[in-house]
């Protein structure tokens, strides 16, 4: 177990800790919308030296967020882990569900709200807290540490692959924390394995030049019922994408990770009540939702809008129509081979004309369940949570995992500092002060069992 | 013919008449926002007063538009003529296409441009500038004359039935100037005798209580593919709505009718150049083109909105989805009844849950071709313009006719100043000065055929 000295510093220091997670959520950072980037780069390198870890700011081309590389020696000079974590965050529309603005984090009642809170500055700050607890209790920390913080990971970490290619040498290490994680409803850490990959699109359909008076819909084309109709083809009524070639690398599950599958408890009816669903999609059962979760590839529309949306009504046939999906992918699926038949099937139906958009490609990642990094996770989870470990093979969400573990073959899991009911990507983003606490020392703990292992 | 003393008069004055368009489209009244309403009904009234029009102000209940009504006796006591315009606009979206502000009309070669400039306050005008016209000539009307020009016209005329019901002694009328109207490309003027019926809806789908992450699609419905199944079923692939019983009351032509739309001139090159379209709708032929114009059914999609509708990408599973459809009708099909058929069809197609919300409805109306009203429009048009005149059995929009024809049996013809490129309910709407005193003399050579007759 972490030693005593490290747990009360830590405890005795975590106001301090969440006032640096508020410091760093009060900068907004929206990489959809370019806003707030470069400041809250310069924010994060300023905390990282603070701490006292050495820093390099990369840079891409004009545009591209810095990324934030540091390091620092440890005592174990053989071992390098490695940290992966984000400065940007989520759009934080739609604003008026928010209960106290998105970019003035607030405390109330053992939490701390603001948009990033969870994902990812108060998991980014952790790791940072982290350190500085090894430099106070310790004066290093047990291993070399290395920090690749990014900041386009919402949408879609379009340059880590290069950055991370052209920086080979900074980038070598041993083992990654992934940039997030918790515990689940019942207070089980949560050993992420593996994500999802991800092809995000926006399609726009243009029939007109300019809008038109509805009344000549009798006549002229409709962008909107094009994309309707065209939409409609993409996904049959059992939610599988209707492309061809779509499924054909998939393959199926080894036995044990059927079995680790099997045994993730799924609290289907928190799940569903959460967002207030009648029922999962398709009708589908509680066990096939959690499998879906983990397996099942998507097609999902994350936007869409054409003509007059205001109030009351305006007769107006809309000279164009614009979409925004995301295709959620499982490993062995090529996101670049799977455009290229969404876009052939588009021409097949006679749809050759619709403007495809890429925003962003992320093959899926997974690490094995057998790998010692992994089992140093589930360990040490239980042991700072006292309750089993919950496995997850796959995220349902997707994250440009496969830079460590597909490309380099470094093991990588994904455990942190967030609640249950975190709402990332939603209005009211939180964390709980209590597991904020917690997640550093199973950090600490996986780190001790990894390299004692 | 009109007499030259008013010919001159109008022309000498045009300017002047012109800028008093400007000044009432200077006053924003967007009746979907419920915007600049009451100060453009009072701006009305004192235009009319300024005329020597006896006005009375109808209201209704608190938040309805009100309607204003005016009357002057004339010379022929036994006729009575009645001008039905609006003073309500479309809103003004999208405002980075416009070239000009739309409520600051300006002018720029020949042509006057903003939001309501034809559409309908060119042509409200334009009657205030008959009556001025004829009192400055002639002392007097020809005959009686009386005005009604209500506020809610672009959001389905909701209240004008009731207004007119309510006071039918007032709105007792002989024959009726429809609100608009103007000359086709080729400078023929154009004689329209009926407009089509609508019904203009939202529909909601809900499914989720908060929107999720997009990765929760694998198991969570989505509000955005459930419209999208749902629009799907509404309408064929040969555009005809597929919701049964749809068509069971529409009535064949008259041979007469057929012969009438057969006549009527379509530029289908220059109407499909106008709006940037490739081809009509379906691939239909120019010919079938105009005969949908007039006599087909529309279910048209004028806006849908759901999720992130921002820049670059947010993975996000919206909550809910919203689409605004109008739905075109023609003679004999009763809103009403087809409204029920749609939401029992939703029912029956398993979308009972589909929130229905109604904006309007209004059927469709027609006065006959042999009506001596119609008469005297066709031939005052080819006396003021030197072309033989277009009639046009039905507009393609829709307007609430069926107040004045199919209620009180009154024959009504739309004929007016505007321009074959005036962009109504779009960017850059505008009328031509020249066309605008033409439509005076038009208005007042219809006026002298019909007493005469």
């Amino acid at each position: 177990m972490v030693d005593e000295k490290f747990e009360r510093y830590v405890h005795e220091n975590l106001n301090r800790f969440a006032k640096d997670v508020a410091r760093l959520a009060s900068q907004p950072s929206v990489s959809a919308r370019k806003e707030g980037i470069e400041e809250c780069a310069i924010l994060v390198e300023k905390m990282m030296r603070e701490v006292g870890i050495q820093t390099r700011v990369l840079r891409g081309e004009e545009g591209v967020a810095p990324l934030l590389y540091g390091e620092m020696k440890g005592s174990d000079s053989n071992k390098t882990i490695l940290f992966y974590n984000h400065y940007d965050v989520q759009p934080e529309e739609p604003l008026d569900l928010w209960k106290s603005p998105p970019f003035k984090p607030e405390f109330r009642e053992g939490r701390l709200y603001g948009r990033g809170v969870s994902d990812d500055k108060g998991e980014l700050v952790s790791r940072l807290k982290l350190l500085e607890s090894y430099l106070k209790v310790n004066g290093e920390p047990p291993c070399n540490v290395k920090f690749c913080f990014e900041g386009e990971e919402e949408v879609g970490s379009v340059h880590l692959d290069d950055y991370v290619s052209q920086n080979q040498e900074l980038f070598r290490a041993d083992a990654v924390f992934w940039e997030w994680g918790g515990v689940d409803e019942e207070g089980r850490p949560i050993v992420g394995l593996g994500v999802k990959g991800m092809i995000y699109l926006e399609l726009a359909v243009k029939s007109l030049n300019i809008d038109a008076h509805s009344s000549n819909a009798a006549a002229l084309p409709s962008a909107p019922w094009r994309l309707i109709r065209l939409l409609n083809l993409v996904k049959d009524e059992n939610e599988r994408v209707s492309v061809p070639g779509w499924y054909d690398k998939v393959e199926n599950l080894t036995e044990e990770d059927e079995r680790v599958l099997e045994e993730e408890p799924f609290d289907a009816e928190s799940f569903k009540r959460h967002y207030g669903a009648q029922s999962f999609v398709g009708g589908i059962t509680a066990s096939q939702a959690k499998k879906a979760l983990a397996r099942r590839p998507t097609a999902n529309i994350a936007g869409i809008w054409a003509g007059y949306t205001g109030p009351g009504s305006k007769t107006v046939l809309p000279k164009e129509i614009h979409c925004k999906m995301d295709f959620r992918l499982v490993p062995n699926q090529d996101p670049e081979e799977l455009l290229g038949r969404f876009k052939d099937f588009l021409k097949e139906k006679g749809f050759g004309d619709v403007a495809v958009e890429v925003e962003s490609m992320e093959p899926a990642a997974r690490t094995s369940f057998r790998d010692p990094f992994a089992q140093a996770s589930i360990k040490g989870g239980e042991s700072v949570f006292g309750k089993k470990s919950v496995v997850r093979l796959s995220e349902a969400g997707t994250g440009p995992l496969y830079v460590f573990t597909q490309r380099y073959k470094i093991p990588a899991v994904s455990i942190g500092v967030s609640p249950p009911d975190n709402a990332i990507h939603a209005p009211n983003e939180s964390i709980r002060l209590d597991l904020f606490e917690k997640g550093i020392l199973w950090l600490a703990e996986t780190t001790r069992t990894y390299l004692s292992g």
